[in-house]
C-alpha cells in the first residue's frame, strides 16, 4: 500500500521559499504546486486527460457542490470521484464551509480587491451554531446542515487523497470580537473533525487499494496576529498532517502578504502548507517566498472562459482575446508558448471562436492557461533548486 | 502536388453498394464515409484532434457562416481553412446556398420529419435573382448578395478540397412549376459556378504545396422525376469531379428512398455520390444500397449537445443522458463501446455532468458520436468487401 510522506527537499539560499514532495497514494506533487479547481468533479470545459498533458500534478474539488449533486453516495458506489471523474492523480477536497459562507460573503479574492459585501439576498447561510453550518440547497431549496462530523463522511466517501476540516471562513467586514468567536468555534469544530477522520478511517471507498486520506487543519484569525498565533497554536499542537491557511487576508495586496508571512513563518518544516483560493501569478510568487507549498484557484479556469489567456510578456499578466485587435492576429496565445492550443492555433481562430460562441475556444483558453500555470510553478521549483528565485521571477514580470 | 482522384475498388454483389477510394490533396477518405459538420470551421464541442483520433477521415465547412464571420479573408490570410482551424485532412465547403434558403425553409431532414414550414419571419432571405441570393446577415444585417461566381470566389479562399456550385435548394411545399423554374436556374448558376471555378484555379490560398480543388455539381429536381432526370443530364454532361443530390427528397422516408436510389441508379461510377444534409444510421444503411458513396448531417454532434448518445442495441438508436434513470447507471454510454469516452466514463458521471451544466459532458458525448459513426462507415464498408452487407446492417439494428 503506497503511503504519503512530506519532505523538504532543499529551502531557497536566504530566504523561505521551499522545495518539497508531497507523496500520496496517487503520486507525488513537486512543490511549490498550483491546485487546479474541479469544482464539480470536472474541470470544466476540459477532461482530466487533457489537464494531465498540460502537466497537472493535483486538482480540487468542493464538498459542498458534490453533496448536492449528484450527492456523495453516487461517487462512493463509482469507489470515489477518482473513478467517477477518471482522474488518477492526487486529489485535495475542501471542506464545504468556504463555499457557504462564500455564498453569503463573496469570495477572499473579492474581498482582498475590495469588492467583497455581504449580501443577505443572495446568501444561502441560514445560520451557524455550534453544531455547523445550516444551508439552503441551490438545488432544490431544501434546508441541510453541515456538521463537522458530516464533512467528514462526505470526504471519505468522495475519497481524495487530502481532505480538511469544516471551518468558518470569517470576512475582512467581521469585527475582532466576532472573528475570535468564530475561531475558538472553528476550533472545536476541527477538533471534532479530528475525531471523526480517526474513527472513520477505514471508510474511504476504496481504502486498501489506494490508501488512506490525510486531514488538514485551518489557520483562522483573520487579519488579528493574536488570533492568528492562537490558531497557530491550535493547529500546531493537534495531529494534522497538512495545514492550511483560511479566513480572510485583508483587504489590501500588502495586508495579505503580511498576514501570509506572518503566519508561515511560524509553522516550520513538519507540515505541507496549502493557501486556500489565492493563484494570481504575482501573489504566488511573492507568497512561495513566504513559506506556502500549495495554492489553488479557480482563476485560471474561469478567466479563460471569459476569454482571458495569461502571458508572461505583457503588462497585466493577460490578453482578451475577444478584443477586436485580434481579429486578424496569426500569433499564437502567447508567443514562443509550447502548449498544445499555442502550437496549433492563432489568436485570430480563437477570437472568432468566441465571437461565433463556439465552445472549443473554452476549451482551447483552458488548456493555454493551465499550462501557463504549471510551467510558472515549474520555474518557480527549478529557481529554488538553481537559488537564483529572484532573477527568474523578475523574467516573468518583465 | 498532390492529385485528386476517385475510384471504385467493389461493388456489392448483387448490389449498387459500393466501395471507394477518394483521393485529395490532404488524403484519401475511404467511402462509404460520413462527413462531419464544422459549421463554423469547428466541431463544436471538440478539436480536430480529437475527431481525428476518434477515427474522422472528412469534415464539412458553411461558406455562409464563414462569409459572415470571421470573413474569407481572415481565413485565406491564414493560408486557407484547414489552417485556420488546424485539420489538416480532407475537407468539403457546401456554396452558401443551402444555409441561405433553410434559414427560410427550414431544414430538409425537418421537411422528411413532416415539420417543415416556410418561416417567412425569421427568413433572413430577401430574393432570389437570376444574379443569385440576397440575404440580410445575421451578423450587422447588411444585406449582402450570394452569386455563383461569389461562392466560388469564396470557396477558393477558405480552400478546401471539394467545393460545390451554388444552387437553391427547394422545398417539398413548392410547386412543380416553382420546382422546374428554379431548377433551370440552378443549372444556369451551376455553369456560372463552372466558369469562375475554372477561371480561378489558381486562387487557392496554398495552391501549388497541397494542390487544387474539385467542384461537384448538384441534381436538383424535387419529387419530380422527371425534372430529376433532366438535372441528372444536366451534371453529367457538364465537367464536373463529383456529384450532390439536393433539393426536397420528399416529405416521408419512403419517398426519400424512392428519389434517392432513382437518382442515384442513373449516376454510375465516374463520380463519387454526395447526399446532402442526410445522416440517421438506418438511412444512411439503406441509401449506401442505393449507391450513395458520402454523406453528411449536422446530426451526430448536434443531438451530442442536447446528451443524446446513439446506441446500436437500443430499439431507438439513441439514449438521453438526461433522463434521470441514468443516475446511477455504471455502464459506459454504449455498453462494449472502446470510444474514448466509454473507456473511461460512465453513463452516471455524464448525466451528473448534464445535471449541473458542465460542459465537458458535450465534448464527451460528441466524442463518442463522432466514434458510432465512424465504426458503422467502417461496418459497411468491410460488410461491401466481404459481400455480407445485409446480415452487418442486420446485427446493427437488432
Amino acid at each position: 500500500m503506497k503511503k504519503f510522506s512530506w519532505k523538504i527537499k532543499k529551502v531557497l539560499l536566504n530566504g523561505r521559499a521551499r522545495l518539497g514532495t508531497l507523496t500520496t497514494p496517487h503520486g507525488k506533487i513537486e512543490t511549490p504546486a498550483f491546485i487546479f479547481c474541479a469544482t464539480k468533479g470536472v474541470l470544466k470545459a476540459i477532461s482530466p486527460d487533457q489537464a494531465k498533458t498540460n502537466n497537472t500534478q493535483i486538482i480540487l474539488s468542493n464538498t459542498y457542490h458534490l453533496m448536492l449533486q449528484p450527492g456523495e453516495k453516487v461517487v462512493a458506489d463509482h469507489g470515489g470521484l477518482h473513478k467517477f471523474m477518471n482522474w488518477d492523480g492526487p486529489m485535495l477536497t475542501d471542506s464545504g464551509g468556504f463555499q457557504i459562507f462564500s455564498l453569503g460573503y463573496g469570495s477572499v479574492s473579492n474581498e482582498i480587491k475590495g469588492i467583497r459585501t455581504i449580501n443577505k439576498k443572495t446568501s444561502s447561510l441560514v445560520k451557524i451554531s455550534e453544531e455547523g453550518a445550516t444551508f439552503k440547497s441551490y438545488i432544490d431549496g431544501s434546508i441541510k446542515l453541515l456538521s463537522p462530523e458530516r464533512s467528514i463522511m462526505i470526504q471519505r466517501k468522495l475519497g481524495a487523497d487530502l481532505i480538511l476540516v469544516l471551518d468558518e471562513c470569517t470576512t475582512f467586514h467581521a469585527k475582532k470580537s466576532y472573528t475570535s468567536e468564530s475561531m475558538k468555534r472553528s476550533h472545536r469544530w476541527s477538533l471534532k473533525s479530528l475525531d471523526e477522520y480517526s474513527s472513520s478511517k477505514y471508510y474511504r471507498p476504496y481504502f486498501g487499494s489506494a490508501g488512506e486520506q490525510k486531514l488538514y487543519g485551518i489557520i483562522q484569525g483573520g487579519i488579528y496576529k493574536d488570533l492568528r498565533d492562537e490558531s497557530i497554536e491550535f493547529n500546531l499542537k493537534n495531529d494534522f498532517f497538512g495545514i492550511a491557511i483560511g479566513g480572510t487576508l485583508g483587504s489590501t495586496k500588502e495586508q495579505m502578504y503580511d498576514i501570509v508571512n506572518f503566519t508561515a513563518n511560524k509553522l516550520e518544516n513538519n507540515h505541507p502548507i496549502h493557501l486556500l483560493g489565492i493563484g494570481e501569478p504575482l501573489d504566488i510568487w511573492n507568497l512561495v517566498e513566504a513559506g506556502i507549498d500549495t495554492f489553488d484557484c479557480v482563476m485560471p479556469t474561469r478567466i479563460a472562459r471569459h476569454g482571458s489567456a495569461l502571458t508572461r510578456n505583457l503588462s497585466k499578466g493577460k490578453i482578451n482575446i475577444k478584443n477586436s485587435k485580434y481579429k486578424i492576429d496569426q500569433n499564437p496565445l502567447e508567443i514562443g508558448c509550447n502548449c498544445s492550443t499555442c502550437r496549433k492555433y492563432t489568436r485570430s481562430y480563437i477570437h472568432h471562436l468566441f465571437k461565433a460562441n463556439e465552445i472549443l475556444g473554452l476549451q482551447l483558453i483552458s488548456l493555454h492557461n493551465i499550462f501557463f500555470m504549471n510551467l510558472m510553478m515549474e520555474d518557480i521549483r527549478q529557481s529554488i533548486k538553481n537559488d537564483n528565485f529572484k532573477e527568474v521571477k523578475k523574467s516573468w514580470f518583465n
